[in-house]
């Protein structure tokens, strides 16, 4: 049986990766709508191979010149834009699973619409259970639909708990890799450039992610992620700095037996393992190979150096918005980094001024979350 | 409710670590019998502690001294004696499981008796799956009843696999300590001692797996009992070294993810994992601390150096009778090296003798399997 998909996002990283799973599997897996910020020509060429019926650009102009490109082919697929077009793909009828694979608190009313719509969820963007977790918690369970985690280190602990009970974790331990700067200090880190903070040691991602990963910020966004995703207490969540990246991560069990999800750093994996679940399907993905992987090993997290992970464990325990306030914080102290408007460790700074400066609402609505998520993004951009 | 339990070999390693958990579990399982050798001060304890209604003690000189003792207290428990005691403690009908932690092919006749009375086993005694593969599994098949693992390795890959289906197995890796001689020449194996044999640098266990630690002859039993215990094929099953012991064993599947078990070296996991399945019971044991577990790490085996394993590996590829036999022979010479009658080098020597001299029968029966032991026994006794 054909299983449709959309994908939210689909000329970044795991948007293009994922198109590569659907290649393999395509007579098993149908796209129905693709979105693009601005990069329009990458995303007529995959309406080209995938034929969706509908795509969104969020760029206005770019979505008018697509369309007008689409019509003179003959194409008849149907161009939208904004954030409106956003969820016109997110719920498309006949979409059985959407990947939301977008950067940011962006990808989260898309989301929420596509779950209300009783479609299951293939989630790549952790901003938006870190900034509304109870909220999308919530939804899904109202719904019925799945939540699937696009990512290594979660769709490892998804694994991991395949054929246990939840009432049998002691604590899952999400491995880091520790990114480019590990084992450096604070003092090193002043002059970073950056180049340097772009390039990661292991992993081939997204811009905004890769930063996170220079920063621990992207592993506290995973600890919160994974506190929603697996209903866990904030202190069953643990970060091991595991600098190979061959471990993706690992559940203790109460009888403290460990199982640990192991393999290539490689997105195709979990992509796969969330269109297919509770199916495992071959690829020609590369096996690990012991030979070659002679060496595994651990290290406490520096989060003097990194305070940002500690940051998300601060905003774990103090709840209500201050993740929400955190994560908005962090998508512009970021986005100011890429621009070279600050430096490496002005982004743990702002994003630890605007948690001072927020006033927690206790069980914020999507209303209140979308108030301090634009709230703390005023602040972030001031500092 | 209760779950009433025998246990063969209840004064060796695993029995009395079996015990342990018992005692920590006294409000779930309950003993019916016990059983030893000859150590029969050890077991006297056991019974005052543990009340079974019925013990074996094999050698009969010595159950008649334990019910004479026994009669003196005023205890009602019941001595059997031999084989056929051992084969009443099995089938007792009470039994609820029969934990068969005997070493060696003396487990065969007892296991496949509380097999066919319907009662589930856990299974310590490689031996009895080594030997009689083939016949053991049909005799689960047939009775319907479940046969669990109890050995870490085999354990990790039960845990490994729940939640998966078999079908999805690309191949399973067993992982190897590498024993006290890893790194090690076949020169400098020549002057080896009994005592640095005898000396394991993760587990304490029973001297004789203790010595097939050092030849791998223990890692090429498991790989046999893996073949039977998972249905695998020969070439889905590999072996690596990992001196720390703290990966048990993993799985490999068709999407190239490989799920892991860990966990310190200790036998109350895989034993309190046969006793509570499909159940994890909270325990006292000692967890993970990735503080300290600093490295992980792994090489090929050493075939040349310890060819047991290729022999197990031969045996798989010939087989029939043919692991019965490598198994016999194997018992034999690990006996001879513990009376120093032999040097270490001579135990992978005679049982590749004994293989070569064996003409294999294709599907035996259980009389065939008895007497290929038997004139394999005899073979290797005499050169």
């Amino acid at each position: 049986m054909m299983k449709n998909i959309s994908i939210l996002g689909s000329t970044g990283s795991i948007g293009t990766q994922a198109l590569e799973v659907v290649s393999q599997n395509s007579d098993t897996l149908n796209i129905v709508g693709l979105t693009t910020n601005t990069r329009i020509d990458l995303l007529e060429k995959q309406i080209d191979i995938y034929a969706p019926r509908l795509v969104c650009v969020m760029d206005g102009d770019a979505a008018l010149l697509l369309e007008k490109r689409m019509k003179q082919k003959g194409s008849e697929v149907e161009v939208v834009t904004g954030l409106e077009g956003l969820i016109a793909v997110s719920t498309a009828s006949e979409n059985d699973l959407l990947l939301t694979a977008v950067s940011g608190m962006i990808g989260l009313k898309p989301t929420l619409a596509a779950i209300s719509a009783g479609i299951d969820i293939a989630l790549a963007n952790k901003e938006t259970l870190v900034a509304g977790g109870q909220i999308i918690i919530d939804a899904v369970a109202a719904a019925g639909v799945s939540l699937l985690p696009v990512d290594s280190e979660h769709s490892a602990i998804f694994q991991c708990l395949m054929g246990n009970k939840h009432e049998e974790i002691n604590r899952v331990i999400i491995t880091a890799s520790g990114g480019p700067f590990r084992g450096q200090t604070r003092e090193q880190l002043q002059s970073v450039t950056l180049a340097q903070a772009l390039k990661h040691p292991n992993w081939s991602m997204g811009k905004k992610i890769t930063i996170d990963s220079a920063t621990l910020m992207n592993k506290g966004l995973e600890v919160i992620e994974a506190k929603w995703l697996f209903n866990l207490k904030n202190d069953q969540i643990d970060v091991v700095v595991h600098p190979q990246s061959i471990i993706h991560s690992m559940v203790e069990f109460i009888d403290h037996s460990t199982i640990a999800q192991l393999g290539m750093p490689d997105m195709a994996l979990p992509i796969q393992i969330a269109f297919f679940y509770p199916d495992r399907i071959a690829n020609n993905r590369q096996a690990l190979d012991f030979g070659k992987v002679r060496e595994l090993s651990f290290e406490a997290p520096d989060l003097i150096t990194f305070p940002c992970l500690q940051l998300a464990y601060d905003a774990l325990d103090i709840g209500g918005t201050m993740a929400c306030a955190l994560n908005a914080a962090n998508e512009i102290s970021v986005a100011r980094f890429l621009n070279q408007g600050i430096t490496f460790l002005d982004i743990p700074r702002i994003n630890r001024l605007v948690m001072e400066k927020h006033s927690v609402i206790s069980n914020p609505d999507l209303g209140d979350v979308l108030a301090v998520d634009a709230w703390a993004r005023a602040v972030a951009k001031r500092i």
